[in-house]
C-alpha cells in the first residue's frame, strides 16, 4: 500500500476584466469572469515543493489581461480557446486547460455612446477545455429567473405514508434557468447561436403546457437542439422556485391563484441532459475534475 | 440612576408576495419584499414579558397576505400606507408604523400572456411612516448598475504624505445607484413619478461630464429635482465601484484605457442629500430607529 | 425655491487590513475590516467638481495602512480613534469623521506559534465618530447566532381577525446578536469589557425565562448595563430565527418538540435601546447620515 | 438522428431540520440541511407529463422531518444512508439517491443544559450515493478558514513574459479548507473520525513549512490518509486567499511582512486527490450527475 498524488488541477479564478473597445465615439465594453485550470505532471510541487511546472496563478491572471490588449477579446468562447490553448502550447508540461468565463451584460443608457447600465444578474458562461490538441467547448447561461403563473400543473404521482402534497391542476412555476450545451463543432458563430438558444429556451418554458418541470426541461432542451444542429447536447440544472398558495380562509377570503408566498427553501431541484442520438463522445467538455 | 427601555419597534421582516391579477387571458405579476416595524408602548413586554400590546409579527405577516386579496396590491407606496395605517388604527397601543417595500420588475417573454422573465437586480423601493394621523412617503431604487467608460475626471484634489493616486483626466466611472426620495405630498402618481426619477437619474449620471462622483451625484439629484415639483429631497449613497487601468507596461504593452481590472474591494462610497430650501420638514420620513 | 447640497459624507468603505507582529517566533494576527466617511465643506466639489477639499478615497486607504505600521493597531476602539481624529486634524476643511471596524476573530491552531484558525462568523465592532475636538466610542458586535431549545414562551398577544398563530408555552427561540453600546466615557478597557459585555449577553439570554423576545432582549441589555458602568446605553438588533415546529401528525407521529424546520425568511426582527436614565447625551455617537 | 433523454436526477433541496433530543434536563441539538436527489426511470415524466414515477420533492422533505422523528438522526452519514436506502428499496422505479447533508456546529452557553451558541461559519458534510444494493459514504467539511503568517514560500516556478510576480520565501498562507474523503468500508464511526481527519487537517497545514499550496495539499491528504486507515481517498479544494504586502515605501516606511491587503478576487484554486494504491473502486462515490 502506498499514497499517491490524484488527478489535480490548479489556476487563477474569478479575475474580473473589463474591456472599452472605441468605436470612433461610441465605447463598446465587455465584461467578464476569468477563472482558469490547468493541469499536467505537477507530481513534484505536491510531493517535494518543487515548483519548475508550477506556471504561477499570477502569471495566469497577468496573461487574460494582456491577451485582451494583444487582440480584441472577441466572444467568450474564442476568448477561452485562445487562453487555454495559450497555456498548453507554451509549457510542455502543461497538457491541458479549463477556461471558464461569465459575461455580464450591459445596455446603453438612452442609446449613450459611453454610458451603460447593468442588464441583469443573468450571465452568459463559456466552459471550454483544451488538451494537447483537442478542444471542447460548452456555453451556456445563469441566473436567467422565469416565472408562468398558469399553465403548469403536478399531478399523477405516487404516493406513500408521507405524501401530503395535493394534486394540481394549475399552479406558478418558477426556475432560474441554469443551461450548458456543448457544441458538436467549433466552427460556430457563438454569438448569434448563444442569442438563438436563449430566445428559444424562453419561448419553449413560456409556451410548454407543463405537467412537470421535467416535461418543460425536456421540452426546453428538445426545442433548442431541434432549431440548432450544432449544438450536440445540452444540461439543464432547474430550481423549483416554489410559490406556495397562500391558505386566506381562516380570514374569511378566498384565494383563486391571487395570493402566493415566494419561498427560499427548500426547493425543487431537476437535473437533466437532452442529447442527440448520434452526438459525438463528449470527451472532456464536461470534465469538472472537482468533486466540491 | 435608573436603567429604562428606550426607543424600540419590532415586526416581521421581508415576507415575499407574489400576486397574480388576471386581466382575462393576460395575467399581471407583482413580486414583493415586505418589512413592517411597529412602535408603540411595548415597556410591559420588555420588562415584564406581559404581550397584551405586542400585535404577533406572524399576524402582521398575514394581514400582508389578506390585505393583497381584499383589494389589488397597486403601487407600492400605496400598499404600504395601507398597512402602516391599518396598524396604528386598528390598536390604540400601536402608534406608529414603517412599511418598507422592495418591488422586483418582471417582463414579459415575448409578449407573452402569463410567461415572465425577471427583469434584473434592480429594486424599486418605499419606505412609509405612519405616526398617528400623520404619514410620509419615501421612493426609491436599489442595485440600479451603471458605468461610464470616459467622461469621468479626478484632479486637483489634496495631497499629503499619504497620497499616491495619479491624478487622472480619462477614467472609468461605476456605480451602483442607491436612491431614496421623499415627497413633498401624498397625491402623486407614484408610478409615473418613480419612472420619470428613474430615468432622470440615468440620463444624468450617463451625460454629466464629471470630476468628481460627488460632482455626478449632485447633478443626478438636482436634475430630479428640477423635474419633479412633488419631490422635496432625494438622497443618493453611491459606492465607487473602482475599475482600476491595468498596468500592461511589463509585458511591452501600452493601455490607453482599453484594459480594467474590476475590484470588489475597497470601494468609494459617496452619500449625500439634495433638497429644496422651501421643502417642508421631513419629520418621520427618514426615520429608522436602527443604528445598525 | 432653490435646490441646494445637503447633508453628505464621503469616504473609502471596506479596507481589508490583515497585520502580523512577531512576539519572538510567536506571531498575533489582527483581522479587520475598516470603512471611513468624512464630513466637511464639500460643496464646492458637488456642484462644480472642485476637490481641492475632497481627500481622497485612495489616501484614506493608504492612511489605514501606513497608520497600522507607524505604531501598532492594538484595540479596534483606539485604531479608530487614531484615524478619525487624524482626517479632523489634518485638513481644516475636514471636520468630522466616522471610522467603522469589523474584526474577525482567529484562534490558534493546537498552540501553534503562527498557525491560525478564523474562529467563527461572528463579527466584534466599532464605531467611532469624531466632530471636532470631540469623539463618540460605540463598540459592538455582530452575527452572534445563539438558540435555546426551550424556556421560551409566547402568549397573551392580541388577537384581530388575521391572528391564526397559536399561543406557546414551549418553543425553540433563536436570534443572531447584533449589539451596539456606547461608552459614557473613553477611558476604558476595550478589549475586558468587550469580553465582559459579549459574556453578559450570552449568559443572559441562555438564563432569562424568556415570554416574548422583547423580554429576552431587555433583559440582555439590562444585565450588560447593570455590570458595566461604564456603559452609557445598549442597543440590540435581534432578528427572530424562526424554527417551527414540523406537523408529524399526518404521518401517524406526534412531535414533542423534537422536530423542526428552520426558515429563511419572513423573520420577526425586534430592536430596542436600553438606556440609563442618567447617561450622557448621545452626541452623535449614533449617527450614521445613511438614510439608506 | 433523435433527440433523447440523457442522465437525469431531480429532488429536494435544502431541506432545513433543525433536532431537540432531549437527555433529561440536558438538551442536544442537531442543525441539518439536507438535500436528495433521486435517480431511476423517469423518461414518461420529461417526455408525455406522466408522473407515476416522480415521488414528489415535497414528500421527500415530508420524509426528512418524519425519519427525524422515528428514530434518532444520529451521525449524518447514517442518516444520509437511511434516506438514500429508503427511497431505493421503496419504489421500484427509483434505482439510485443521493444525499448530501450540511451540519452546523453547537457549543453550549457556559456549559448551559439548553442554551447554544453556533460555532462557526464552517460545516460537517455527507455526500451518500446509494445504487440498488450499493452505497458510498464521503465525508467532509467546508468553510474551515486558516492562516499561517510564516512558514510559506513559493519560488522556482517558470516564467514567460507575462510573469511579474517577484519569488518570495516568507508569505502569509491562507486557504478555506473544502475537504472530501470517502471511506474504504462502512463499519466506521464517522464523529470519532471526522474529528480525527479534521484535527489531522489542521495540523498537517500548521506544521508543514510549505513551498507551494499544492505542498501543502498534499501533506494534509498524506497525513490524513497515514493515519486512517478506512479512508481510500481525500479531495481537496483550496482557495489561495491572497494577503499581499503592502508597499508602504511612498510613505516612508518599510513593512516586514507586518501589514498585507487581504484581496478578495482574483484568487488562486488548487485541487487535488490524495488515494491509496491499493483504494477500491470509487464507484458512484464522486458522482454528482451536475455539471453546472
Amino acid at each position: 500500500m502506498a499514497i499517491t498524488l490524484g488527478a489535480n488541477q490548479y489556476g487563477k479564478a474569478e479575475t474580473r476584466l473589463v474591456t472599452v473597445r472605441r468605436d470612433g465615439e461610441r465605447h463598446h465594453i465587455t465584461d467578464l469572469n476569468v477563472s482558469i485550470a490547468l493541469r499536467g505532471d505537477m507530481t513534484a510541487s505536491h510531493l517535494h515543493g518543487d515548483n519548475a511546472h508550477v506556471v504561477p496563478t499570477d502569471t495566469q491572471k497577468n496573461t487574460v489581461f494582456a491577451f485582451a490588449r494583444e487582440q480584441p477579446v472577441g466572444e467568450i468562447e474564442d476568448f477561452a480557446l485562445r487562453l487555454g490553448r495559450h497555456f498548453v502550447s507554451s509549457f510542455e508540461y502543461i497538457t491541458g486547460a479549463r477556461v471558464l468565463i461569465d459575461q455580464y451584460g450591459w445596455d446603453r443608457i438612452d442609446d449613450h455612446p459611453h454610458g451603460f447600465r447593468r442588464s441583469s444578474d443573468e450571465k452568459r458562461t463559456t466552459a471550454v477545455t483544451v488538451a494537447g490538441d483537442q478542444a471542447w467547448v460548452v456555453s451556456g447561461l445563469r441566473d436567467l429567473v422565469v416565472l408562468k403563473s398558469t399553465g403548469s400543473e403536478f399531478h399523477g404521482y405516487p404516493k406513500d405514508r408521507y405524501t401530503t402534497l395535493p394534486e394540481t391542476t394549475d399552479r406558478v412555476l418558477a426556475t432560474a434557468v441554469n443551461a450548458r450545451w456543448r457544441y458538436g463543432r467549433q466552427n460556430v458563430d457563438w454569438a448569434t447561436t448563444f442569442g438563438s438558444v436563449r430566445a428559444t429556451l424562453l419561448t419553449a418554458f413560456a409556451d410548454t403546457h407543463s405537467l412537470a418541470l421535467q416535461q418543460t426541461l425536456y421540452a426546453m432542451g428538445e426545442a433548442v437542439l431541434a432549431k440548432h444542429d450544432d449544438v450536440a447536447e445540452i444540461r439543464l440544472s432547474l430550481p423549483n422556485k416554489h410559490h406556495f398558495v397562500v391558505d386566506l380562509s381562516p380570514f374569511g377570503l378566498d384565494n383563486p391563484n391571487e395570493v402566493f408566498f415566494a419561498a427560499d427553501r427548500p426547493y425543487g431541484l431537476i437535473e437533466g441532459a437532452v442529447v442527440r442520438d448520434d452526438a459525438p463522445d463528449p470527451g472532456l467538455a464536461w470534465d469538472t475534475l472537482s468533486a466540491f
